[in-house]
């Protein structure tokens, strides 16, 4: 899947970051589907996940779907560190590459709110949705802006990221900066780390779909003709697509570092931030989720005033939340037309 | 924990591995606790798991346990690639180091049935257990000799190592051969690959505990402090104690490659070979083992006329084999005690 370029781009100026550090002339890539009504009251967010571009969103869109583009405008933000939007691969020095700074989900959700809000003067949100990463922000979003989002709709994700995710991650950081082409994160963008990315893959395979997708080689239904092949031809062909060591890098830091309780005035409290959520939000965990178990929604959710879980029964695991499987996109779509549904 | 100098080598003379190449001059390093009795009736045999030697072990055996020493003659062999029996890291060329040949489960049982047969004479054992790998060498020492095997209890293990499992020591390869030092295997013994070492430790520990576990942080009943003292401390730590990268690795092959079909006579045919097993089988998978599911013992269970499953309820992974939890120990302890009561 070659990168996109079907976005457009939006100026945000000077971006003072969470930790500090200010991008300027930082800018946010994005794609629009459908169109903003008079009112400006039909209006979808769907941020990207860990690695992804937009375009990797486009299976949840459809006439007749949740998300219809002949009834909603829908926005897809790219996350900062993706390619697209500012990321260390495209920003010249001195903030370039591994000098790149640290950007948090609520770093991520401030400027995709200037983007609604300077560029299109949107004030209300009928749904936020996204998975995995995507889910982080979504939950970002109804803390950050609860003024402004009537739904919320984390798929495949958590409202922090939990121990053993964390462990996954710092795995992965470990196989792919074990590379010594990757040399502090200063390799050539024409000569990649790619034993740590092949590395980087295999360790993500694991991890990515569960015990009894590989048990009944369903790899084979996506196209795969062997473990092996599905683990080069899908797994290692995937890192070595024009993704980024330090792009990749800087996403990992966001999803390691995920937890509402760190957005301002909340002090580290992710019971309180959970508990200042307003709108319904409803949870859609994989029943089989290796690194976003159902029970770390579960935990959230009893904190969320109108919060709720439903779980996507599946054995694609992490991968049922993004839109691999034709009967979990129906599962995540009719629960989505239903919050939809609902008065807010 | 220093690796143990407690034990006894048992000189195999030469043995022809099922791969075709000959061990010249091969050795078992092996440990016994207990007494053999006269009618050599009172025999326990008990593998090691991956990496680790016979010591790891020890928390089985115990006055008033079922692996009571004052009652069975119990015999702890080190498989071959351990680092006390031959290994890459102790064997002189030409088959040293990366040049090691592949052992499989069906060798590992072979010699340690020499052991058993040639130095003592045995001619039956009352029960043969094991943990992870150790559960490997059971399945496999009652379907190669069944003659001899009166009860067979696999913990945390399985009869044929399912592809996810596979993923994850694929990951682990990856990981610690990505080290430039690492030099296909032709390290020097006084620089250590400890990059990918590092990076191997860092996948281990998020396979190695479950989610719950990391939830709970029950790493502080461990004696660790946070998450990151967790992963240095005990995980990198491990790793990095005199366990060489190439019977790492060879070990590694044999675990990965695990099959009892692939015993000679079955063809390839696992459930043939499961069919085969004649004695009570008493299986012990952790409710939340990552790699090694209830769900392969199961599976494996339906073909053994005398098979049962019994799973652990613990919150400690795969970790609940291996002797880190007292509560896992003691449910383990009882099965093995009702185990070794049944007549056979």
């Amino acid at each position: 899947m070659p990168r996109p370029t079907d976005h457009e781009l939006f100026d945000l100026g000077d971006v003072v970051l969470q930790g500090g550090a200010t991008l300027r002339g930082a800018q946010l890539a994005y794609k629009t589907y459908g169109t903003l009504n008079a009112e400006k009251s039909n209006v979808i967010v769907h941020p990207t996940w860990y690695s992804a571009w937009h375009d990797a969103n486009e299976w949840s869109v459809g006439p007749g779907m949740a998300c219809d583009p002949d009834k909603y405008f829908i926005v897809m933000p790219n996350q900062l560190n993706n390619g697209l939007s500012t990321s260390p691969s495209n920003t010249p020095p001195p903030y370039d590459g591994p000098n790149f700074p640290h950007v948090t989900f609520y770093d991520q959700v401030e400027v995709q709110h200037r983007l609604l809000t300077q560029k299109w003067g949107i004030e209300s949100v009928e749904l936020v949705l996204g998975s995995s990463m995507g889910a982080g922000q979504t939950y970002q979003w109804a803390v950050s802006h609860p003024e402004m989002v009537k739904r919320a709709a984390p798929i495949v994700g958590s409202s922090v990221t939990s121990e053993h995710n964390q462990v996954f991650l710092k795995s992965l950081r470990a196989a792919l900066t074990a590379d010594p082409v990757f040399d502090g994160g200063r390799y050539s963008p024409d000569a990649l780390p790619t034993v740590g990315l092949r590395a980087f893959a295999r360790i993500y395979a694991g991890w990515g779909l569960s015990q009894a997708f590989y048990w009944q080689r369903e790899y084979r239904t996506l196209g795969f003709s062997s473990l092996e092949d599905f683990l080069v031809g899908f797994w290692e062909g995937y890192w070595l697509d024009e993704r980024d060591p330090n792009d990749l890098l800087g996403m990992l830091w966001t999803w390691e570092h995920g937890d509402v309780g760190k957005t301002p005035g909340f002090d580290g409290d992710t019971e309180a931030a959970l508990r200042s959520i307003r709108c319904p939000l409803l949870a859609m965990p994989a029943k089989t989720d290796l690194y976003f178990p159902p029970e770390d929604e579960v935990w959230a959710s009893q904190f969320i005033p109108n919060g709720e879980v439903r779980v996507i029964p599946t054995i694609y695991g992490h991968f049922a939340g993004l839109g691999q499987n034709p009967a979990d996109n129906e599962f995540i779509d009719r629960a989505l037309t239903e919050l939809l549904a609902r008065p807010a």
